[in-house]
């Protein structure tokens, strides 16, 4: 069953769900609870527009640019667009992933 | 002393300060930690990006186009461009601003 996404306005749980979801994607964003295991990846990918990516349970490395970043819960990053870059969840781990649309 | 603002890859703490701070501001977004003390307002306002608003700690209420929004720890919603907005804290409270400039 699709998952309508939200409204403008509409408040939304950023933690809470078992499963990688897009939350909401409007004309200039895209924000995604990414849910990752303990010990399982996102392959190096990259987007067009500049992201950030704030680790919202667990611990989470992404490595961008030949450099690893440790983010624990609470922690956020950004990168500028078209950066490769790759997630591994280090513990049981979600995400909230916001994407500039380009 | 002015803080620098943090550097793409570089992991910054979205709780754990005492005052609204800008986190950084990039080519398309800027990323500000708001912090209010219970009671405090930011008198309506707008700004030409879409934005997000995250509670961190507490509650807040955001009233955007005539309706209340009630945000608690972990909740967040989008606003599109443009839209009048206030927020008021309804317990000590921080939240995370995500505003795509234009």
């Amino acid at each position: 069953m699709a998952i309508p996404h939200a409204a403008p306005g509409q408040a939304i749980d950023v933690a809470a769900s078992e499963q990688t979801t897009a939350l909401f994607k409007s004309a200039d964003l895209e924000v995604i609870r990414l849910v990752l295991p303990a010990g399982k990846s996102l392959p190096p990918h990259k987007v067009a527009g500049e992201i950030t990516i704030q680790c919202v349970e667990g611990a989470i490395d992404i490595t961008a640019g030949g450099q690893s970043h440790v983010l624990r819960a609470g922690q956020l990053l950004y990168l500028s667009g078209n950066v490769m870059h790759g997630v591994t969840a280090l513990e049981d781990a979600s995400a909230l992933v916001t994407i500039v649309l380009k």
